[in-house]
């Protein structure tokens, strides 16, 4: 039994958000998917494009990579737009990275061909967890590219090695708590953002202590809301792309 | 009697597209409204500030200003992000002065106090017309933030002068034509921008051939389909914004 | 017959400045034209190289484009140097893009061959109307370029379509007037800049409200006196080129 | 027991690479420390500026910072320097940012008073464990930077809460292993830098997977060969700072 | 006796090129002066502005610097416009920092109050010598802007220290000469620019070998034929700024 | 006899400080030396690419370039980071092409063959002289660079025409002294850098006066005791590299 907490959310310590996947959100883009969680709205769109950076040519495999923006007021405040300032900040740099890095585990590169594949994820809204709500909603939009270029048959077989999918979690007031939206995480103590694949395998692990520290007990507990949310999370994802289990 | 003429869009010479004006689209903007123009879509986030740009302050006035964006994946084929490349291009400067210009036109600056109302325009879709959208959809979501600062108390009187408009016409094969979409945009002979009050005086005249001229008579033409077009959008606002004539 | 106004230039409303055009105005320049519009003085300097852009390869055609710049002490007060603060501001490529798009309005690129033409403007002294001065100069700097590659036996017949001019027109007081001078120009209510061809019709047509708004009499109005200044600056073109008419 | 492996570096799966800490090894830095995990070498200078950035000023705290940079040449082949590419890349920001929310960990920002410290670390010689090296060097050029502004009595108290040291962990070839050099690092399944406090609690865990994923299971191990080697740099840290335990 | 040497210019080898000093070349800045040595044509506006840089408020005094730049075809094939590459290149920054070195050791920063002079130097025209013509007409734009602040009663007293001037000198097959054109530069030996006071003291010296080496006796003989040609330089800036001796 | 003068490092006028010359200093780059001259301490790596850059293709030659870089807290106090401000300042670009400059003295380029020496000074300690300390401490990088292509057999025959070295000279209360540190050169009236080659020919002079002027006399003798140092430099080098007189 977990201790009670009130969060500010009013949510239980391991009821996530509601999900929504919406395929086909805009129409030129060979994937995209508007991804929802509760407040928090990510576009994903996958494009499809023939050959691959300068530094894979003739390596007989393609690309797949991520962009991340945040629309100038997703959030409760205004601030100023990237473009206008010059460069992508570290905190873009820094999750554009994880994202990117998250859906090529989802596919095997030798398989998918000389294509790139780049997933630009915009947050149209901001209330917490846009990266992990990039993630779950970016890997839909990358199998429908990827479906796209079958379609196409410009590809033979399926480079899909599994679905990833992302959530956040944290310690807040001392209680383990899952998916935190904003007046959550920027109150917790820890936050830690986690990305698996649909069997609850680890991709990636990034826990940080925003006020003091963790401790390994608190690390396990966090661990097992992510697991069993990440759960829900591929089923949201196999629902939406119609993938009989 | 118009001309006939086989418009790829397949509307007569002087049909708009379907416009559609949505307020309230995020939750964080004092204005927020997503305008479509057909598959065009822009999401217009008018956004207030306490206090005015350095060369402003102490003249005891306000300011409004915008900006414009285009998500990656928002065009045909994908292009690169300003924000990666460092800086925005020619043609996002050169829109977003013209919005800027277009909406000061609304608003009386003495009355707005020393406030300021930046509007970003990000494209969701585009399809032609982007910132004839951008315009009647930000002079929307600005009517919006200036109903916020009443609200609110922050300012007395109305600051509003009217509303602001704007719509593309054309020469399409040789006949005048309104509100191009994409395709017709690419192929057209002269394209022009006009901004307007919804009594119909011109704000903003911006015409230009893409092959060979155009004369007196052609722009002309245009201006009665920009003028009777014009009248349409002022009602669309209208009556979005709950505007009793 | 014209209304009365006093222009603080002293000019009846449809006087221009004096047109000065000096071809071979700089030694390395292809094309090198420095025209005065009064106290306007604008360096047009026509570049032939050898090759198109990377996206016009194998198209078998030419490209002209056109740059702009201001010395720094160029106008009333200082202003930085746009290398020195590492970008050009808005206004200045949105001078540059109308520049490269009328000169190439008096171009049959197909017929230039895989030459790039560039047409550096570098305002030397600014009085207002710097951008119509160098549409003016820049076109027969072209000229000029064109001629040396006939020369040069690089090209084969004559890709010149026809001469190009601008001047700007506004409502000053009330009244319409043409080629505003700063001053002028400051207290405008509408300001516009018309690009021409030598036979008088139009290219781009580009009409800012500054205060208030214009209507179509006044649009007319000041499109009679920009008509009737662009017959003179053809034909000052012509002299300058000893064209016969 | 832990299963066998033939580690490239030929240690033990347990056994971290040889540390140096040295002090004072520049003069000018309030806090200057060369650290060296074996062959990685990181000049961590920490510097003591009076004030704080404009976002904390009035807020009676301090500051501490973090720079990291790697000469061109740390690396087996050359590398840009990022002062002529004009930015910091990506990895860069992530790992600097990284180095800044650790070493604030083991500071009282309330007790620092309104000074920053901005702890520079530079990679001299780059084998693999760059970040994790420059935490653990970091923090004591820190607590040197500390002790300057109390032995120059600029602050009273002591805002040091506790040291910081950093270590990498990763499974390479299905077996947990701590501490690996570049050999071992560019070949790992998996790889993750853990940042602990002296008494082990945890301050940040980022575990990337690789190449496929990791399990619960490994990344206990791992976590406990990071607290096992933690207990070990701490004793470093202590011994440099010839602090009694 | 000189050794006989047919320069490409058919000069003696100690005879510079015709210098032309023509003050009031614009009218906005407070100096401006346009400098000619034979074909090399730069344009000196000395702008007068109120305030000095933040690192010298409040130490009563003023500042003098420069700024360089070379329109895209001052020279014989265009070089790119370095506002549009967004950064000023190493020659320029060097160029510009020895302009204003040179300039300031013509003024006394104290007298002059606290003004900052910038000294524009753009060249029109390019044939080598740039910054020494830069040097000796920007010299003279900063007496003229001296002279407006002292017409305009803004300072009491005189600045100005001393005229000062500049010349190349350099070996050319094996020969000393003055005043090297590009045809002679780009084949010189050695290359040297010397910055002189109106009596013939050296302000700076920088030559370099471009191939091979000098030695003291050719560096002597240049600073000879710099020196002869310095008092000319003197002569003329006195006879331009009608000072009398 | 020289005039006495009381040097703040308490040196004679001719006494250069302690020289020392570490080669191996890092072990990836092809040539690693640290120089020291006194507390000035530079590392100098000289990095060997296959290949030449874009303009020197095809001319069956090599290429020499340096850069040149300080780490932030190399000095007193901390100075930005140049790959934070996003460029190199203008005293960094000054100083690498000197060295670049220098170094290519030293080779002959055309029996380099197609390959590029970078060789990177990066200054870890700072107190006067880094340049003269990067180029003599970088020759022996270079030349290390240089004996591995000839022990790797990629080319033939010894591309190294002679050693160059470099020192600080200057006018330091009116007495030449040698070798300038920090406190001595802020406080110089004049500065003088000299490169010569091991027979003690010039490369390059660049003198300033910081305060006043400097003569003809002062410059002979800045120049006697560049010579008189530049000679020990010789030996310096020579000894390092073990190369027999």
């Amino acid at each position: 039994m977990r201790p009670e907490v009130i969060r500010p959310s009013g949510r239980e310590a391991d009821t996530p958000r509601e999900v929504r996947l919406t395929r086909g959100y805009t129409r030129h883009a060979e994937g995209s998917v508007l991804v929802e969680f509760g407040d928090t709205k990510v576009l994903c769109n996958a494009s499809v494009e023939t050959g691959v950076p300068r530094w894979l040519r003739g390596k007989n495999q393609g690309w797949v990579t991520a962009e991340y923006g945040m629309l100038p007021r997703a959030t409760h405040s205004r601030s100023g737009r990237e473009a206008t300032r010059g460069k992508q900040g570290g905190r873009t740099l820094e999750i554009q990275r994880l994202i990117g890095r998250s859906l090529r585990a989802a596919v095997n590169l030798k398989k998918l061909g000389e294509f790139t594949i780049t997933v630009d994820c915009d947050v149209i809204q901001a209330d917490g967890g846009t990266r992990t709500a990039a993630i779950t909603g970016g890997c839909v939009a990358l199998v429908d590219a990827i479906r796209y270029l079958q379609r196409e048959k410009k590809i033979k077989g399926d480079p899909l090695i599994q679905l990833v999918n992302s959530i956040s979690v944290g310690i807040y007031k001392g209680v383990p708590v899952v998916d935190l939206d904003y007046p959550e995480d920027s109150q917790a103590d820890t936050d830690m953002n986690v990305v698996m694949t649909e069997s609850g395998e680890l991709i990636e692990v990034q826990g940080t202590a925003e006020a003091g520290t963790f401790n390994r007990t608190e690390l396990n507990a966090m661990l097992d809301l992510a697991e069993q949310t990440g759960k829900a999370l591929t089923q949201h994802q196999r629902e939406s792309l119609e993938i009989r289990s």
